[in-house]
């Protein structure tokens, strides 16, 4: 199946992606893009390497990923496609885009993209996402094959982002301090975080009964309520529950979790740590 | 053809539709998924349903219209597939967003979707568009028989929304009082109500000479003209107009209704009220 | 290939986008629908004739590219095919929306869209996207040879807007003054100009050394920075480039031009005039 799928920031006010997916269909007439999101908080990259780590599994796996979050565009940061076996390829900006991807999959190939034929020309100094990424992404799709992007890379020399994943300590018999970050705002105004839900797996499968929440430079939580669904609270209740990819999320019932009577007091896209106190049964 | 509809209140900041393409083609290959909207105003049910109502008879009547407004997910509300003969087929929540599919059409058929092959296993607590109404969606683009969704449901016991259609009154020989919603503000800042065209066909073909709005909690028109295009109005002039489906508008030529040099007087996606007064000849 | 282009200023709220290709779809259900952008400032036909311009040419020369920013629909204005040999065909109002296309193929063959077979009746006054743009490129898409869409129009009669190009003197020998437009900001609030890059080329390969830009009732940047790609300045830096597209942008790096600490100072679409000085090497 030739699905592309396409995860950048360059919004949708432009002519940026329907000029991507030009290049890829003059390269490649049957390919099939997917828009994934291109809405990423601009030059956020983490919240991009998030986003496409809670996606891409959905995907067959002869897919190829497409993600443009490229702030060094022009600079001296490489080019890359990863091949992961049984799971896609991927192909953007060796900046931290795919660390998600890295980190999870060892047997994956990377190679730097350097063959001019995987190249539209002339190479703009601010649009690889056109003249680098979509082309290599199509001829990938269509079936060239991955030797020929370009040289092998020692998958330890890729870009790794830190922040990935939460820190957390067991801070006292029945008690987890985790913090993490807010990684991406949803159009219902939840808060997304990189807390995985199975951190709190391991400490025993009767979960925990109260929680805290202190988002760093924004707003004090307390103790907020853990659900299963948002129909379990009431209108204007701040709660907490894990979401459909095993993070956690702050969310407000019927409102948004992301602003206060008084405006806005988490920024869409903007990083906060935050830290999450679990009371486990003592018993 | 296997078109797939998609309207959702999912917004375009996430990866949510993204993800429930790939759902939907890793079922299906060949579906060809067409976004109607996915910026319906979060948990607005009525303006889900009225938008999906303004386009659905555009597609072929072997579309199959998925859509998601869904404030109760994970509760005891059910999942819903309908078949209309010679229309198509509609899959999401029975939570009143096919209200004026079902009010339209006596001769469809409702099932409960039930089936654990229709669905992606796990199924979450809060995202049942990417693990029971794209799964189901896609089998039936495909050509699964809408039998194996699962059991009957009595055409009766289905959730319909109260504020479909405007109440009105024969006021006065000449008089016609309505009372509807603005259901939806458009990217121009058009207030769409959901008061039709043919409301005001049977009080004769001459049409109405005057019209007095007021939309209550916000702003006064008194008496605004009626035009056909928004040519015939100056800049600035507040306007009514029957729009392209059928349904009365508030426009302002070369501006927006629902703002005011003071700022916004009627928000996106408020439900707001409104009376409309028309003067008919007296002849 | 049956791509077909869609550049309009619908936004994505409503659904008259999806409603254009339930129209396309029905007519050629083997078509391919690609979104460039549907976030034109509304009624700005520069704006949408720009963007257009800045893309068309990633695509086939068998693609059809449907416009619709369409102040004057319903009225007197022509509906407009435009066949450009090896280059593509045009669909839209002839309201200015091609003015780059006309300018720049002399050889092209303008038709006026009127014959009702390439049109969904019954014809509203106000959404032709719909009910004439949609049923002409879809026909033309599928093959139905462009003499049938109606009669010719003399190419010296098709709307064509002012303010299409900046203008220029050399003020003396080493600087260029010229006038031009933001004719478009991007998600990442860099001003576009229409201001083209080869405009210099022609003063000396040696490019130019200093740069005056003011925003006419908004602000002087006084010497700007001209560099290559973003990562060549500093966070914060306000900075000039050449785009991918080759025209002039003023960007902020890290941040957004159109904006200050004291809020927004260019308004997205809002159409500005600026100077740009430039000092050649006297040599």
């Amino acid at each position: 199946m030739p699905i592309i799928t396409l995860t950048t920031d360059f919004g949708q006010e432009s002519v940026y992606v329907g000029v991507m997916k030009g290049v890829i269909y003059a390269l490649h007439p049957a390919a099939l893009p997917v828009d994934l999101t291109h809405q990423v908080t601009p030059q956020n990259v983490l919240e991009g390497a998030f986003l496409l780590h809670t996606a891409y599994r959905q995907f067959p796996p002869d897919t190829v990923h497409l993600a443009v979050v490229d702030p060094g565009v022009g600079t001296t940061r490489r080019a890359l496609a990863l091949d992961v076996p049984e799971i896609g390829r991927f192909v953007g900006p060796d900046n931290g885009l795919f660390s998600y991807i890295i980190g999870t999959h060892p047997n994956l190939t990377a190679r730097e993209i350097t063959n001019p034929a995987f190249m539209r020309h002339p190479v703009s100094a601010t649009f690889h996402g056109r003249d680098v990424f979509a082309p290599t992404a199509a001829l990938l799709a269509r079936g060239v094959p991955f030797e020929q992007v370009g040289p092998l890379l020692d998958r330890d020399t890729l870009v790794r982002m830190h922040d990935l994943w939460p820190t957390w300590t067991k801070y006292a018999p029945d008690c987890l301090r985790t913090k993490g970050h807010v990684v991406h705002i949803d159009h219902f105004g939840n808060l997304i975080t990189n807390i995985p839900q199975h951190l709190f797996d391991r400490f025993g499968s009767s979960g925990f009964k109260e929680l805290y929440i202190k988002i760093i430079g924004s707003y004090d939580l307390k103790t907020a309520s853990l659900v299963t669904t948002y129909g379990q609270a009431l209108p204007g209740q701040v709660i907490v529950l894990f979401g459909s990819s095993g993070f956690l999320e702050i969310a407000c019932v019927n409102g948004r979790a992301d602003t206060s009577p008084g405006g806005p007091i988490v920024k869409a896209g903007q990083l906060v740590s935050l830290e999450v106190f679990t009371f486990f049964p003592t018993n």
